[in-house]
């Protein structure tokens, strides 16, 4: 579970809740005409924009990337150099056992790959090949959280021009303009609130992530590579840590002497 | 036909009307100066922008690419594996007669290069200077849609203006100003519609879509000279599966053993 | 002539005026003053930005690329082949007499070039040379025009600025605020309409001009170079069509059919 | 202490405030609720953004950045020139006791790395490493600043939207307009005020400062290089000479006069 | 002198000036404090962005490049081949003389570096280090001119906010509300017009005038490694011309042609 972004989303939208009710009553922000013009719009056109299939498998990528805690490379590491350590021990076979248990679907599908003498060469590309796929995904994903970021405000001023010029046509009674001006507002405000408190922050949030769970992948590639040819675990958790920057590096070292 | 393209035109469209029924009447939104203004200065500011030829074959590239359902790579290899068969069993000349039947041109004119025994450089060459060709017909597109999405805002601004100077000067009995703004605001309304719920979103379909195109045409170009150079149907269908997603390779098995 | 060019000026311009007279006069939209400030602010301020050469510059490369129709590219292989023939039958030298009544410019210099006997790594640098200083004349143009469609709407607020700053300080008969504010607006009416309708479409049709007059004379420099070398005529010609599109591909071959 | 950073925001916040006192008092400007959600909101998709732990370390990295004076490439070749001396003198071993007093913490780390006779390859690639680090930090650390400039505007706006729709619902006595819209723009001011006067120069000054700071350690590497590959003290002045501009070096060179 | 630049930013001052004259007075656009705001807000950010330095340096940069007028080409290569007939005639250390007589810093240097003969390639590195700080000058000066013109608007908003918010807080007698809103423009304006008719035009200038003076620079490197070389004044010749434009090699050689 990424706190972070669950403290911000709720902290953001909380104090918009709050500043509300300090001057007024929720009751008037809501409009349900509005809310089905700005989101139903802006799904809308997320629709024209990208394929069904890509729409669909964001829900799956937010969950995975934007909610998920993402893996702490460093034990990453100490699980690569135990896998190390048991394949010089008793050999690569004894892996096989390990790919079973291991929850990580990535590094399983590693592990089997050099179980089974996959050449190394073709190990490798089919891993890269892999990841590409992965951050396909995330590509295609933060294109579709930036366009509901551009899209949300221009249907909240559509909504709110709907607003005004039905208001303005009907103007008789100028003590109503008050009310009517206020209704057509809520669509901008809306459409502001969506854009900035959801997609777009969530679209850099997925492009940070990605960098980093595409990090981590890579390391497993090079692990599973060095193990394959038989590299000493001091060697292979050499080699790993050069992907760390010198704080994580300290942290994996700490967490190393905790473990022993 | 590809449907989220017209589930989303007819969703955002709908939408609005929907919205705008809430609280008034359709007539009031339509107004034919605004809508001539609009969408005709939009038009031929484009015509200003761009050769006439290239804003002619719009409305084909968009009937092709965004309308039209996209080739599924997985029939596209369960066919080029078939041909390379029929190619090992009785000879590249039997795929003469497959040619004549092929329903997608770039795929037959590929055949029967092949066919007339064309050297594989040169049959390659004169493929990819077509997917050029297809290539910058889609970037033209793309481009022509992403200026309508600038100008079309622009002349509705340009339309509203001219709306509230005729209404200022005009300005005797100040309760008309409701209904003369409400008619000026009418061509912002139409620029931000057209531009948030046509132009800007054809834009990013068309770019996506070609994307897609034109990975099938380089599929169908490595699959024509698998089999010129006499590859065996199995390393052709490996070949080409290197193109697909994991999700998109175990679709085609599935595809593939249901027709088995 | 550039049809689709003086059409959309004219269909832009003439739907504006068309849009102001429905509501009103045209005289109320004409406020010498304003134009003053607009035009003649975007004007000083692009003597800022640029050097006076280059802004004298631009009314020829306007003039040329985009009221000129096009060189058509398959009159030029048309003509390249048939001074290919001639150096063939002739020698070189009868191409002394043809370059003497070649209308386009840049083919007469390369043809006396190459009769002149110069050496065809230094012919290739003169021309290409040429077109540099030819791209960069239109790479400066576009610049100024696009420079051009960003201060234009820029004066116009300020124009508005100024009309607003005036009529709010004089302000004692709240009556005149509608003409004032007319007055007021009419500054940023004239900005946007030639940015959008002037400036910014040119810029993109300059761009767009300059890629294709480009594209014809780097055949022409591929034609002279064939020609020298001895090169048959339809070895010319099918070097100069490789840098056609298929739709140009078969309207060439119908123009030479039509010729023969 | 980088004074100009000071001296501007000093300079910027006070002429605000002046100008506030101008023509009316600040209590006027004091919004706690509008205050909380500009700032609150901003920092709060700050959060959903960014990963927490980046968040964190970008006011440590302003603090070195922004605030503290940034190191004088001249002083530091003075410096390498220095130990360049005693390494020829005393030996390399004579730079043990040198490290141990050095405050610049890459400086010392890299004298380590030398005196323990380190490989020059992997001695360059660690310190490079280290550099890579910091650079990342300061890109993360601008990416955040830059969008609190984005994000502090928009809560501005979502602010002054629920003033305004709160007093636009309740509109009963017209007198309280006025009132009403005062507070309701205070959010829209904050948001401008903290984007332009704190977020967006903070985060140029941060991108510039990195570019120097890096410099001086890329300097510093090419020294210990130097120093260890046995250069004389004058070529090791030349070589680190090469990476300032005339006017540093007119000044390193007056530095080094009156030292002497 | 740069005669565009003084002529357009009078003219656009000046334009401005005479269009609120012909509505009211000068005094009602001069308010001290909005000035301090805008320009003391813009110069207060400058600072927290760019090192003190920079902003310094800034106003000479602009002296020596903007209004200074440019180094004609062609007279530099005039010069160039006079210094290579006199090297020719009478050695290389006949060029000392001419070197101290020489007014263009750049050059001098050059010619004395040629003249101690300084070896080739070190002569050329000296220079072109000597470039390279004049272009990161160049580039500095743009980037601080670009964001004063990002900076001056973004204050205007900032003051045109305090003189509303002020406004409206004391609003007691609703004739006051047109004078309020009169001042509380006056920055909004300032803004637009130092932004659009100083920093922004300034800024596009600079980076034009940095393009021809390194040009004349890198025309100068190369005439002084020919005349090193011993080339001949006429091989001197063209190698420099090929820097030129077909226009301006006709202008060179009609001055030639007057000189002789």
């Amino acid at each position: 579970m990424d706190i972070a972004t669950v403290v911000g989303l709720v902290g953001a939208f909380g104090l918009v809740v709050w500043g509300i009710m300090l001057g007024g009553s929720l009751n008037e922000f809501w409009d349900a005409p509005s809310a089905a013009i700005v989101m139903g719009g802006t799904l809308a056109v997320l629709l024209v924009s990208f394929p069904m299939a890509q729409v669909m498998s964001l829900v799956k990528v937010m969950k995975k990337t934007l909610f998920a805690t993402p893996q702490d490379p460093g034990a990453v590491i100490t699980k690569m150099v135990r896998y190390a350590e048991r394949a010089r021990r008793e050999g690569m076979l004894a892996l096989e056992e390990e790919s079973e248990e291991e929850p990580d679907q990535f590094l399983r599908k590693g592990l089997r790959l050099a179980v089974d003498g996959t050449d190394p060469q073709l190990l490798e590309k089919i891993l890269e090949t892999d990841i590409g796929q992965i951050e396909a995904r995330h590509k295609s994903g933060k294109a579709i959280l930036d366009s509901g970021g551009t899209f949300a405000p221009a249907f909240g001023m559509i909504g709110t021009l709907i607003g005004l010029i039905n208001m303005l046509s009907a103007l008789e009674d100028p003590s109503t303009i008050g009310a009517g001006m206020a209704t057509a507002l809520i669509t901008t405000f809306y459409g502001a609130l969506i854009a900035n408190a959801f997609f777009l922050p969530l679209a850099t949030k997925l492009e940070v992530r990605s960098g980093e769970e595409i990090l981590v992948k890579e390391m497993v590639i090079d692990g599973i590579m060095a193990i394959q040819s038989g590299d000493s675990p001091r060697i292979v958790e050499e080699k790993l840590k050069s992907f760390l920057s010198p704080t994580q590096r300290s942290v994996a070292d700490d967490a190393k002497q905790q473990a022993a």
